[in-house]
């Protein structure tokens, strides 16, 4: 028996450009001196160690030597920064064992329940990059099919306690959410400097778009700042009594984040995981009072008034149990709120409605008068219905524009300019009618073809709703692109299916389109 | 309004020397002129189009140019392979619509169960790589939790037909699979050439190691080729009545391959998906009789005779359906069979039991026998208990051995030679006692740490068995490697546990261990 050598080699970190979404992705040579290639697959998991600091990574093989060499290991940028450690440095690799509270996760896929402490792992491990975007599936599948309400209060802690955790002065801090869905419905941008005029404290953050064409931090973006710090913020709020900022920024619940960016491309949406999701946020932001708007419509995330209950019941158990007062609200959902849809054009419909422009979509502000009265009310001297016409007052003397202004002066010009995109096409009626139905779905699919959010001055404009009478070659809605193929491609989309619904004309006596 | 470019601009392929498994994986560049990658994530789904091919991929963005530059797009191996189309062309690339068929994984997940066309639908997709690994395990973990019997009957058909579909010209073809999990326990190489010099057909495909040190068709591979064609299997079988070749060159069941790439990571294993897996390949391979092994340990993949029970009647039930003979029995899973573990230590036990040699290991003779009997039987003319019989007379005649021969030679000789390796380690008694437990899972996992089944000689050679006495210093087995760091690798973790118990000492006084 031959005396082995004791020297382990090492390999040395470079960097790789590629971009790998948040996961921590490392490349090593197929010849690697340290690892034997042949020992691994695609997508295995191994671990970095270099002096205390170790990381687990997902491995990419490679038999290209200039990207990576035999001695050598490539670190993906998120994995670099998070390694901490210079380009150059000698790290150790091993095939990684995976994180202790996987055990729970496989379980859980066996039929089981968590305890409260297995998920506060699952939410610790997840918080430190220690699951793969495979783990976090197996998370999220294994618990989409059900769970109970002690698994649901006991992620929504978790999830709260893992970021940011803000704390007001002040006995009341309102916030409004809606669950999204419907494109158009700016309402936040209306509500919150309404109440801030009044003098309710009301520190909003908000979502950049997921899935649909904008957000409210990308909308509100086209206005100000929105890349507001903890410490920023609260001065914000000090002076403007609100703020609207972007979420992600100030870190409030990054356990949702990561999340949801495996739920995302999985299309996964489940009603537990949405409430643990906004409530930690809310939890984690300090709010004593919620208002939620569950918007109800054919083509809306929810589709009839049961689920909506079913919803309501599940955001008021989560808020009793926390002490949040939660009031949930169902709305119309049938249609896009305001006439924009992209940030630009959204951004146009909120300004429009804080001037009062006679021009100014009503339904935005008529839904955003009705919002900001149901929190209004939570100011004790303003109880018994008091609210809306407050609401109302705020907004004609003009007080709520200039809470606006001075929010904007307070978060400071946006990072970037943004103008309207000038490729336009305009979508026609193809015959007399009235319109019967709009698909949200459709229209929210359209503006993202057509670039929005990334082109802020992407989107759709719209000349009629439901209930308006157009007649054949009548403009329906404007799009508007940045760049010749989006226009292409929206075209293509806007003619396969544009979305509205003609019912027989009321002059004509027409069939059902 | 401007008239648009029309012109969609195009990419050129390259290959990108990257290995992504099993998955379609391509880059482009961040400034792409093709596709805007800000519109995507880490991990999105693109298609590429090209004449009147289609290939579904995941992206990665890069920024270095001299890996794939702003009008090219890399394609990792199997991407390559599959879109078939030279380096060099123009492809498009846009945004990928999932396939069809997840809309029903996503049911699943929210608890619907899916119907026949379903699950055939989803078998298809994943089949023709449709599915990114991600989207895979959401199938795999949705169906985890619960499976009715017509899903699992569903299922196993779907990927029966998914595959090669062997028809054999005989009324009685025999096999036999064992659950695995036992270290050595390589009783297919002994059974086969017994059954074959009775005359029975045993057209027998294994797999190689997933999980453990050694597959039987990384065993057998020391001895032949098992990398055979389905042609080459008919003809092996017409002249030697059975063969013992690799499953995975012979493609039946090819979706169970890939599910089993993404089981592996997620360390994924329920009882239905298990029966699925098995009986489809037993079908697609023509077998009408067949035995399986459930062996029952405390370290085995089954703990108990309830688990075996149950899975016996998932077998049962399908076979029932399918119109194979399923006979199910348990056996003794609580130590190794054979002395050898890695390929090169097991084939040496397999050809010691067929020569009949005085030191070959008496388990493995005697089980190997048990279950030759049981195929054996299912000859009408040997029924009533004449199988054990005749199975020992064909070992004990040395016919068994002249078949393994005929079928080794039959097969060609092995494709890479393989040794024992060279730098070895004993492991050692800390006392004086009685073996009374080994674990399985330790032993496994400490041969492939030494290198097995990359290293065919690589592995473990037992000195003692449950119920032997040793002494204090007394080896109780020897750890072979082929490459120091392995051997250190090897050493360190069998210092921290070498996966023996013993009991008191029947000579001394001694307390447990």
């Amino acid at each position: 028996m031959t005396a082995p050598d004791t020297s382990r080699p090492q390999l040395r970190i470079r960097s790789v450009a590629l971009d790998t979404g948040r996961e921590n992705v490392v490349v090593i040579s197929r010849r690697s001196r340290a690892l034997r290639a042949e020992v691994f697959r695609g997508f295995s998991r191994v671990e970095l160690r270099c002096n205390s600091r170790a990381l687990l990574a997902t491995l990419l093989i490679t038999d290209d030597d200039s990207l990576v060499g035999p001695d050598e290991i490539g670190l993906s940028e998120p994995a670099l920064r998070r390694f901490a450690e210079p380009v150059g440095t000698l790290a150790s690799v091993s095939p990684a064992t995976p994180p202790e509270s996987l055990e729970a996760v496989r379980a859980k896929i066996r039929g089981e329940t968590f305890s409260d402490k297995a998920i506060a792992s699952v939410i610790e491990d997840l918080c430190h990059y220690r699951y793969s975007d495979m783990e976090i599936a197996a998370f999220l599948i294994g618990s989409a099919s059900f769970m109970t309400s002690g698994e649901l209060l006991a992620l929504t802690r978790a999830m709260a306690s893992a970021g940011t955790q803000l704390k007001w002065n002040a006995p009341i801090v309102v916030d409004k959410h809606c669950i999204g869905g419907i494109p158009g419905n700016r309402t936040s941008m209306v509500v919150v400097p309404i109440v801030a005029a009044h003098g309710l404290p009301v520190p909003k953050t908000s979502s950049r778009a997921i899935t649909s064409p904008a957000g409210t931090a990308d909308t509100m973006e086209v206005l100000a700042r929105v890349n507001v710090s903890v410490e920023e913020m609260k001065s914000i709020v000090a002076a403007c009594n609100g703020c609207l900022i972007w979420g992600g920024h100030v870190n409030l619940s990054p356990a949702d984040d990561i999340l949801i960016s495996v739920e995302r491309p999985l299309s996964l949406d489940t009603r537990e995981q949405m409430v643990a999701s906004i409530m930690s946020k809310k939890l984690a932001a300090g709010s004593t009072h919620l208002l939620v708007d569950l918007p109800v419509g054919p083509t809306a995330k929810l589709t009839s008034g049961a689920e909506a209950m079913r919803l309501r019941k599940l955001f008021e158990f989560v808020g009793g149990r926390f002490g949040i007062a939660v009031e949930v609200i169902t709305t119309d959902g049938r249609q896009p709120i305001g006439n924009g849809i992209g940030p630009v054009l959204e951004a146009r419909d909120v300004m429009a409605v804080l001037a009062n422009d006679p021009a100014a979509p009503a339904d935005l502000r008529e839904k955003s008068l009705r919002l900001a009265a149901h929190l209004l009310e939570y100011d004790p001297q303003l109880r018994g219905g008091a609210g809306y016409g407050r609401a109302r007052d705020l907004l004609d003397s003009g007080a709520a524009m200039k809470q606006m202004q001075k929010i904007i002066d307070a978060q400071g010009p946006p990072e970037c300019q943004s103008r309207l995109g000038d490729l336009a096409f305009d979508v026609k009626a193809e015959r007399d009618g009235v319109i019967s139905a709009i698909d949200c779905l459709q229209l929210n699919r359209l503006a993202r073809t057509a670039g929005a959010p990334i082109n802020k001055g992407a989107g759709i404009r719209l000349f009629k709703k439901i209930g308006d009478s157009v007649q054949q070659g009548e403009p329906l809605y404007r799009v508007f692109t940045c760049d010749p193929s989006e226009h292409d491609l929206a075209a293509a989309a806007a003619k396969a299916a544009d979305g509205y619904t003609l019912g027989p004309s009321p002059f004509l006596d027409g069939g059902t389109r």
